[in-house]
């Protein structure tokens, strides 16, 4: 019997509530969720991370995606929660067929986005439900709820960041007139950080803090966090950069004393549906996709050279870590999963300037690995054997930029199967690499340029191919992505963007492998190229050259060479001996 | 001074109109507007088919893209009639800008689509302007107006066509049951011809006859047309499957008698705005593409075997037609662009099953062939010389398929520019001639297989790369186009399309290779490949194998090898010889 489900439902009935919604989401749209705001998990043991629970007094469902299904029914076993598969149907159709007039529906519209509400409203409204968009029922069942984390915030040199606050947010004003609108919210962490150029620790993989923002076309900011966050100094630069702080709850009044007749630019994918709400109804809403997206998605050049020089310190600590587990394995050392992910972690650790991971380490091994999204954990943790295949897909925050790469290696023998399907996918990451572009180009087209060499062999992957990586922020960042759905944005000089194709054969392996790629003005008139910002070298062992074309082999042995050239000065002689050999051109 | 202008504005005051819209249109949206529609022409000499006319008493002006900004201005010298760009404004803006409250806009309803009556709409009832969309001024000025034309109709037997009326009606009756729907409207002549497996000779190029169809969910069929022009074997084939012929007109009449609750599909993209404003006020539309439009893309078996044939008959006039050219140019016997086409045309006429051309023959040399759209005329008539390039692209209709290539030949030396571009679009022809896809790939995806190789020289061209090809009806043909913005549609097996890249050097060359392809299943379970249906073989001359990969060369060397071995058969011993010479593997 869940206790848990049991308090809420009664909590639902003594509010009057027929149907009570809980999104995995908290106020800013985090891709990591902060624990305090780990609803679903704590109700019924769920970790996914997609996840939307509806409860009834009769009923109690989960709805996720395929990557859950199966993890998913061992955790609701006993929970009461049936979990609903979101191949079959939706929580808003479920909504939509179970309700009838004049029933209530509930849910904390700070945990969920304006799009999302209105999408619940056009549907149900019709129906002649009530929404109740403002009710909190969690406090009924999660007692010992985790404060939320107040992390110490520090500022960003402009020699990191390149453009100063200041002038980062006359752009902005500028974005602003031409919408002839009078201010911006924004309630998105990496906006807020990439437009103050503060960073903090409040969020997982993500050096941001909590906190909603307004900005005037009159070029006034207001920051809504937790004052208590800030040292002298930082308190001393806002103040000169001239932004007013208030409590980060207060918002929402702020928004509801916005002068009647003035505008607002609202970005309702990422605000929240109470933050729209609480706007004066006397103003005007302009929904727009916020401006600051695109202005942080094009890298300056000072993030681009001190992106370049992340790739060095990140190479190095890649390449010692690939001659340690050599070592390791050659010397019959047991090496598991976790064991690698902690000794890559140590030696990111060492790095000028390192912050934290990027995302949580895919160390994985074998039949793991063809799981694109696996993560080792104690009770899943496979030992590294001789003749086998290990996948790490890693990162580092540095205050310098934010890496991410994926590199694949065989631990011995391998078969030709394996050889086959990693040389294609080194192919397709290659074409990708080397590809020059119209500037109107789109990322369905990108993307079929690395496909293809994968299609002709009848093969595929399910997920994108690349996503853009913020500047010591978000490592998957918004708005452009390489994905065959991806048509709507185009690569912009310095945009960065992953490229990491793959292939996964269920129950053997799985192979990716990833750089970044900064976009860069070709030498073609309205043409644009990428540079190759990654800098760890590529294991040729298992290519089939056969495969390749001469661009494409010359490309590989080149970016090794370069590789070699470029990380060997920080290495040690047997590191550099080591490298050398993996280096040498096919 | 414009008389016919003159006359319209009269006309105009006179029924209260204070602006009078002309669309280049006519009932059924046909590609190539038939003579009696030419309003447009009528009123001020503009013949581009790209053209919308609004006229007030103090302004007329004519919409049209920057393909006519030139031939447009010169036509429209002295006409009173102003060119409006329409990358700088729209017919639409115009009238938001000049009309006032009270204002009556007005225009013929059957010579637009109901989709553009829906914007039109939208965009001027705001403003209180009143709509009249029943009023046909061009008699006012067009006093010769000609007959429509009734071409005698026939039947293509099922040999051709695969599937008989009855199935195909059944078919469409499961796509209408589907729709819970009672009935679809079609007025698109194509699917009319499909459905009903006849043709005539209405419209140019496009082997159809001017028609409406009503079919229902219980399979009853009524076809409005001009009941004359059924001999007596079509008349007795229409009743034995059991379609009721009603008069053509008799159409809006019977949408308005439909029974009171009973439900209508109609694709408003296709259907003109009276069709839709006819329909009894008292029915159900529901707005659907067209379920015939996908069942006549995927070409049946039967359709297919009848298209290999026809490409043997097409090829074999075309490798005559190239014999001749070549033969001609040696003997320094002079050949204009017509002469050309017309012999070309000359050639296909004696083939078997020939009808007529299928698209107005595009016979371009030199700077001509620039311009992907150049036709000759009398007065722009190039005379072919030597050391030049001749681009031909031009097709057939024959009751056993409709043909579409395009070919390019150099007349003697060529310059090394001219050599990679050929080879580059040749290139780009064969990777997409030669691709696995999966089944969901979409057409921007299948493009930039093509266009990458163009793009890694910083070249690119301004059409899409493949449009959809009929059997014996349009040759271009909905729903799947290969085009960086065909994103929503997928290419299934049966489907025809053609695959043209190209590059244009303004005041030089123009080079398009075009073969058609049918989608066919691959050997990898969930994807798909392409056949190369069209036969005529690729010229070898201007090749740079350098820049093509082993793949390609022996694509293309099989594919001249197959050309000749079909063809030779029905050539004469100097055909061969030419053939043979032309075909050697590269």
């Amino acid at each position: 019997m869940n206790q848990n489900l049991q308090k809420l439902r009664t909590a639902a009935l003594n509010a009057g509530v027929d149907a009570y919604i809980i999104f995995n989401t908290d106020p800013h749209s985090c891709e990591y969720v902060p624990d305090d705001y780990l609803v679903i998990k704590q109700l019924c043991g769920f970790t996914g991370d997609n996840a939307t629970v509806v409860v009834t007094q009769d009923f109690a469902g989960l709805w996720t995606d395929s990557r859950f299904y199966i993890s998913g029914t061992q955790e609701l076993k006993d929970s009461g929660v049936a979990l609903m598969k979101s191949t079959e149907s939706t929580f808003l159709a479920w909504l939509k067929s179970n309700l009838n007039k004049g029933g209530v529906v509930a849910f904390d519209g700070r945990c969920t986005t304006a799009s999302v509400y209105f999408d619940i409203k056009k549907k149900l409204d019709p129906l002649g439900v009530v929404l109740n968009e403002k009710l909190d029922l969690s406090s009924s069942f999660w007692h010992n709820r985790p404060k939320p984390k107040i992390s110490p915030v520090y500022a960003l040199d402009v020699k990191f960041t390149g453009v100063s606050t200041p002038d980062k947010i006359d752009a902005i004003v500028t974005k602003i007139k031409a919408e002839n609108a009078d201010r911006l919210l924004t309630s998105d962490l990496a906006e807020i950080a990439w437009i103050l150029n503060l960073r903090g620790s409040d969020i997982s993989y993500c050096p941001v803090f909590k906190a909603f923002m307004l900005i005037g076309s009159d070029a006034s900011a207001v920051l809504f966090t937790d004052n208590q966050r800030f040292d002298d100094s930082v308190a001393e630069y806002l103040k000169q950069t001239g932004v007013v702080v208030c409590d980060y709850d207060l918002v929402y009044a702020a928004l509801s004393g916005l002068p009647e007749g003035s505008s607002l630019i609202v970005d309702i994918n990422s605000a929240n549906a109470e933050l729209y709400l609480s706007v004066n109804k006397q103003c005007k809403i302009i929904e727009r996709r916020s401006p600051v997206q695109l202005m942080k998605a094009q890298k300056n050049e000072t993030e681009l050279s001190n992106i370049r020089r992340t790739m060095i310190i990140d190479g190095v600590a890649m390449e010692r870590f690939f001659y340690w587990l050599e070592n390791q394995l050659n010397n019959n050392i047991q090496v598991t999963e976790i064991d690698a992910a902690n000794k890559l972690l140590e030696y990111r650790t060492m790095g000028e300037g390192f912050i934290s991971e990027s995302f949580e380490c895919i160390s994985a091994f074998n039949q793991h690995a063809a799981m694109p999204h696996f993560a080792p954990s104690k009770s899943n943790n496979l030992l590294l054997q001789k003749d086998g295949v290990y996948l790490v897909d890693s990162g580092g925050q540095y205050y310098t930029g934010t890496t991410d790469l994926t590199r694949v290696i065989p631990t011995g023998e391998f078969t030709q199967d394996f050889s086959i399907d990693y040389t294609l996918v080194l192919k397709a990451m290659v074409d990708i690499a080397m590809a020059i572009f119209p500037d109107k180009a789109n990322g369905c087209s990108i993307d079929a340029i690395g496909r293809v060499s994968l299609w002709r062999y009848g093969k595929d992957f399910g997920h994108g191919t690349g996503h853009g990586v913020g500047f010591c922020l978000n490592v998957h960042e918004g708005p452009v992505s390489i994905s065959p759905g991806s048509t709507k944005t185009t690569f912009l000089p310095g945009m960065v963007t992953s490229d990491e194709p793959g292939i996964y054969i269920e129950g053997k392996y799985g192979i990716r492998i990833e750089n970044l790629l900064a976009v860069q003005k070709s030498e073609y008139e309205g043409f644009n190229r990428f540079e190759t910002l990654t800098l760890c070298h590529i294991d040729t062992r298992a290519v089939d050259t056969k495969l390749l074309n001469r661009d494409e082999i010359e490309f590989i042995n080149n970016y090794n060479k370069r590789v070699y050239n470029t990380l060997s000065p920080f290495l040690s002689q047997n590191e550099n001996e080591y490298l050398k050999k993996r280096t040498a051109a096919i």
